[in-house]
């Protein structure tokens, strides 16, 4: 006997707290403490840009299993709301309530790491950073404003478009946790040193706040590139890949 | 025709001995064997934290699929057991039995990567440890003891939330294991360098007793703060995410 | 109630050139951006040819799974549309269309790589190079010529042996993504240093294009290694792993 | 309609062949060509152990997608066969076909990786080896005979649970392919220091004969653990985990 279940509004802010929260505390979380470990010879044990790269698209594959149910798998992240307004996704008297629900626990997840973090005496806010995201000087690896807006645009769309495509109707059950995950992994791998990564204003907002100063400055940037990008997959999602017209299967008859 | 199968208590114990066993020789043997490979040319082979972080999930990730028709994809950790008796997973009369045999296996794991490593005459427990937990000073990167004892805290109470949501019933089929299994390797990305990450007392006694000193000193923290992460997670799970009222859908009626 | 569903022209090479474009964009991105990223301490905290190698196969996961719906799962590649026509999985009336959507994609994403990179004022084309296949002083670690045509032969039979292997009726629903984009990153594995791989005429001519000179004068290696290692393995397939004779399993009868 | 599918023998064979060709081909293809690649700056580009670990994981995880409606997930390793018929799960007519088409496999693909390595005029048989496994002065960190001897035997048995679990009916359908690779690269994670990793005597004697001397005469250790490993599993396998009374589950009445 199949049972109607709908996740009351409590379960789904909370599922989409606690998924946001994983998401910048896990990814932000392995930048600060685990990235770079250089111990007195020499040698970098710690993972580096790899290792946050696959921390970050973990968080997404691993809360969208654990609270996937409830909330569904494709938000914990502003853009990707917008996104799936647009698409026709997510109702869009639910979108005000999961922005704030982001951004605010991207702020607590940014303060547990710096809470963690100041507990290491080699650790320097000034020095080391929270993992913000930043351009020119403030970009890993110097890339300029204009390469980063390029770069978070075009790779927030391809992340809607992974979303949207993979929570499809017509893709397969189960797997969308997995694809959604994996190419937010893959586009750290891409654009860590081009702008440490955000497509996600929460992400970007919660440990800006911390950091203050140009960090503060620059966030801007990490709205609107991942807002626009979001934006044109999710007007352009159902045009280039309309259902066909629906043809009744008529099963045994 | 489907068939009724009930596996036997033995089966269960040898099963949760197994799961447990692996746990603790593959994640802390990559971790004394292959995390730091020094060659003449000063270059490191070895896997370094990210390789060490990937084989601790991958351990929980096969044997979940290897014994979890016997038993249940959710053990193989005494804070996992007690987060999973207060959520009414696990039957209270269980958790002694698996709590025993978990602590066995990890001793009778991490005996065995001390044997191995014996046969390599550069290897010395004093110089470079049986992959134990710690804080301060034992911490890998000199983490405080309150920092540790946060990142305990709060990755065991994430770790829990994954196992009780994806093994929940309105979750995917099959992708169980998956998604615990990475959420071990992503909390192992976040917090080697902090605590050389527990989240698992059975894990840390293991090889503490081994070790015995200090390490075995320290061990206490990692009783309480994963066992306490995980039953704040246990008992709050099914007040956050509740089923819903359970109206039956009829199918052709 | 199921429905029947075709995707339009219009549909399926849109899906066609967004899987190239992520393909070429992520995998050589990532290459060229993050590969290598040293610091004044001299240490590389870039992702090295593993992260290259895990970008390549993601980009493959995400789309499949993403537009697979659409556009199948085994394209993306010319070489692969070959194959894939030989064991008559797609029409030849296809090919053609899809071989030029796949050109172009490429070259757009090859094109876009090489804008964000001219944003950094430490990237020069000639000293870094666009992420170009070569062979002998263009091989990232001096392999000949017919080290190049071997490996690239062998390696794109095995793709497609994958590929029509997990796309086979008799193979688990849903699994055939990962499995193919998997063994594109165990491809890049085993052979960056050697051609920095290809098994794409598209990702080699989309990059080389922008090259010129000598990228661009070996290019042929990669489209005539890649189409004749697909081409035996499409011819191949069928005959190694014939459908049996199928019996009609009647059910309850 | 489901339709009744027997794979014919020489399919199996085939399937059998190109599965320990993958295998040994893109596992020791990795750690010859790919490993360690250092330029002029003195950094590794390299894939380092754990990119050699990722990629024999890959090649079971990929075949096993591929060709396992073939053959089945469980052999491409004379060990793992061997496992496998004692534990009633392969017939015994069928174990020496298998062993020696494994044999042949390993052999052919241990020539090819030296065939593209001839290429590289870099690249020295004495000087790098062609990826052997061995003890003592010939254990890539100097393990001695006993250490290699406990870890051959202890990991081949884990792997043999992991197939024989992962394959069992009642696990999970379409994911014992993920499971048995993933499991591998966790062997490789724990082992590559030690032993080089074997747990599969095709893997050890297809690159062994063309390095011969000291690595061929130390072959024996990586038939005699590895095998042992794998009857012990085999043996007890359906011991600890038996199928429950089938009691029969009536639908419907």
């Amino acid at each position: 006997m199949a049972l109607q279940q709908k996740p009351t509004l409590v379960s789904k802010i909370f599922a989409e707290f606690l998924g946001t929260f994983v998401l910048v505390f896990g990814g932000c979380g392995a930048a600060v403490f685990a990235a770079k470990v250089v111990g007195d010879d020499g040698l970098n044990m710690g993972i580096g840009f790899l290792g946050v790269a696959l921390a970050f698209g973990l968080t997404v594959v691993v809360m969208a299993y654990a609270v996937g149910h409830v909330s569904g798998d494709q938000l914990r992240d502003p853009a990707v709301t917008l996104g799936c307004v647009l698409a026709g996704r997510t109702p869009v008297k639910d979108a005000v309530p999961y922005w704030i629900t982001q951004l605010v626990a991207g702020i607590v997840a940014g303060g547990v790491v710096l809470l963690i973090a100041s507990g290491n005496p080699d650790y320097s806010l000034a020095k080391d950073g929270p993992a913000t995201n930043g351009y020119g000087e403030f970009s890993p690896n110097g890339f300029s404003l204009l390469s980063v807006l390029i770069a978070e645009f075009v790779l927030t769309a391809i992340f809607l478009y992974v979303i949207l495509g993979a929570t499809d109707d017509r893709s397969p059950v189960g797997m969308a946790p997995l694809a959604i995950g994996l190419s937010l992994t893959l586009i750290h791998l891409v654009a860590i040193p081009v702008s440490n990564t955000s497509v996600n204003p929460a992400r970007s907002f919660g440990v800006a706040v911390f950091a203050g100063g140009d960090a503060l400055g620059q966030v801007w940037v990490f709205f609107l590139a991942p807002l626009a990008g979001a934006a044109v997959a999710g007007l352009t999602y159902n045009l280039l890949f309309p259902k066909a017209a629906e043809v009744p299967i008529t099963e045994g008859g």
